[in-house]
């Protein structure tokens, strides 16, 4: 059955599967009084309401703007325990340093995460993805890393797999290698992670790519490089964490192998940037650590000036970024990143596709997956400028949310 | 019809009707396995789950963690036109004399405004406003201030008036003396305010307080005194918009004044919060104009510290605040002000309604309004740690919105 969708004051979308890099990130095409045909998971059909085809029933929006289903590039969506007390001490100006001597921070999610089975995560997880769904993503990357051994790696997998099971949101599973854990010997980690972790999520299917933290308390470049070539070399996609502190090279690496994107960025500064500009790596900023921890702000507006691509992400995690909306990331990304509204938009959408290897979501053509949002209010723009949620309608693959 | 309340695994609220003035400010009531007895618009009341009296049925909320409902002290929800062109262009780095001269900034709003009809004025605010009772605002003041001719604001009065038909929120209205009429002369607008509108809102009780904006594009301290003693002198409760970009003397006038609130902030300094410290005038502050415009945030740290009492508001209006989260109001007052969450609780609850002169709400204790919250975590932190709505049900004057 085919579905006209009418009464779109509106429509806004990037256009083409080419990366949007430099002044083409802004370039988004507005369709007004536009109309979308829709049969089953696929649009086929999307233009100006007086060209369109023939459907078999209508449904009117009554005069809303309509963009793309936003894609979340980067969460940590699947973790346990409660980091409110690190929350309540840390506003009170204790340090990190403190924190963690009181048991709390990142190793305090891992402790609890490593107890908790796979069924206790979904269930954990769920609320958080139903509100990010209801914040407009339809499509969520959602990473590993807070098990730091084999088992509960594995296990975050299974749950990041279950997970698919109770939304209608695409889920894109990355195996995050976060940190080495305290009691092992590094080299004997990372050869476990190449040797073991890498040919099993592979061969199984697990994730589409594979992670790594590249920081002076996490990875050096060299680890990172060692991890990445293997997932390469098992034919998984790959992408850093880098620069969130201190520009070590994980940037220029990521630059280097091809990886889909490289994400933080805070201390990214002109050799980063050009790096960034000459590849097709995407630079995922993400707004919602710096306003949580009042710490510098991703260069994104100097990245697409010289050329480069960015995307915006959500990173929800509970210790750095404690974000539950997606669009409220995008209205970030405008106030923190300096980005434009039309770039925020591909940020989230096409641009954020390219960060996680997908071609099917992203934009409103033919052939797409029928991912989009209506909004509550006749401009596009709203989605960027609300704080609080512009978003009344979500379809996923067709479907109302 | 008694109902007790159950399953709220604690409940955090601000106790006894004084103003929370420094270190007071955090001083919370905590109640684990908390239970409360409500009988029509009212709590009957408050304590331990073991301890709770008999009533005529019981509703569990399965372990939730309840908060006083969200009192939004500052909005200006009323207005009519759009200021997404201003938006984008801003972002883009056109300067406001430059946005003024394309016929946008706050005169597009007031033009808009002045040509909207009470029903028009209304039809815009109700969707803003079931956004702000979604995120957690049981009560809300709304400010006139876009109309600057007596016939427009006293429309906004009625308009304000009549959206409490469409909402089971509180709504207290306020009469804003925003800007002098460029076409006019400031004397002779003055006096009209003064000898005109000030007594036809106090015979008609269009509103419980007049507001007065005090900086260098706007009024001086002489006029807005002026007003302000008119006010005084008809019964009206005052307050004022002072120090969002210059000191000048606005908050030394509302504290010898014994305004309820003085509100923005963000350049005030040592003598400012001296006398806020020694005075029973609250001092609101507005972290969305924080976040939109980049600028630097009110120092409500330093208030609380030296003695001051502090609230939080939305500021909700389309040019510096397009905030419709109440609760993200609440959660950026720890990021950007410095508040800890205790103390951000209490600034949008028990502090707020001392910045409106209510008595009746903004605390969970026998004899207050039934007007809570119940919490999307088993924790009352949440609502100032998420990004996002962590509010599942909001009940005003005992029943569910
Ligand atoms: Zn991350
Ligand atoms: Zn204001």
């Amino acid at each position: 059955m085919k579905t006209l969708y009418t009464g779109i004051t509106e429509l806004a979308t990037a256009t083409g599967n080419d990366l949007k890099k430099g002044s083409a990130q802004k370039d988004i095409t507005i369709i007004r009084d536009a109309a979308m045909v829709v049969e089953g998971e696929t649009l086929l059909w999307v233009g100006e309401r007086k060209d369109a085809p023939a459907a078999d029933r209508t449904i009117d929006f009554r005069n809303k703007a309509v963009v793309p289903g936003l894609i979340d590039p980067h969460t940590h969506l699947i973790w346990s325990g409660s980091r409110l007390n690190d929350f309540e001490a840390r506003v009170q100006g204790v340090s990190y340093e403190e924190i963690l001597a009181r048991g709390g921070g990142i190793h305090q999610t891992v402790r609890y995460t490593q107890a908790s089975t796979a069924f206790e995560m979904v269930s954990l997880a769920v609320p958080r993805l139903n509100a990010m769904v209801r914040s407009g993503a339809t499509t969520l990357e959602v990473k590993t890393g807070y098990g730091l051994n084999h088992d509960t790696e594995m296990r975050m997998l299974e749950a990041i797999r279950d997970l698919q099971d109770f939304t209608p949101a695409r889920i894109v599973p990355t195996l995050l290698i976060h940190l080495p854990p305290k009691d092992r010997d590094r080299k004997d980690f990372i050869r476990e992670v190449v040797e073991k972790w890498i040919p099993e999520v592979a061969q199984d299917q697990l994730a589409a790519a594979v992670d790594v933290f590249v920081e002076q308390e996490a990875f050096s470049v060299q680890e990172a490089r060692e991890i990445l070539e293997a997932a390469k070399a098992h034919g998984l996609h790959t992408k850093l964490h880098a620069d969130q502190f201190h520009a070590l090279g994980g940037v220029e690496l990521a630059c280097e192998l091809g990886s889909l994107s490289v994400d933080h960025l805070e201390a990214s500064t002109g050799d980063q940037i050009q790096a960034l500009a000459a590849s097709n790596t995407v630079a995922t900023v993400l707004p919602g650590v710096t306003l949580h921890l009042g710490l510098p702000a991703a260069p994104a507006r100097k990245i697409i000036d010289a050329g480069g691509a960015v995307a915006v992400g959500t990173d929800h995690n509970p210790g750095s970024s404690p974000m539950f909306s997606t669009s409220l990331a995008l209205a970030l990304g405008v106030r923190l990143n300096g980005l434009t509204p039309a770039e925020a938009l591909t940020a989230m959408t096409a641009n954020a596709a390219h960060a996680l290897g997908l071609k099917d979501t992203g934009r409103l053509e033919a052939g797409m997956k029928a991912d989009f949002l209506v909004l509550d209010s006749h401009d596009w723009r709203e989605i960027s400028y609300r704080f609080g949620n512009a978003v009344s309608k979500v379809f996923i693959s067709g479907k109302e949310a």
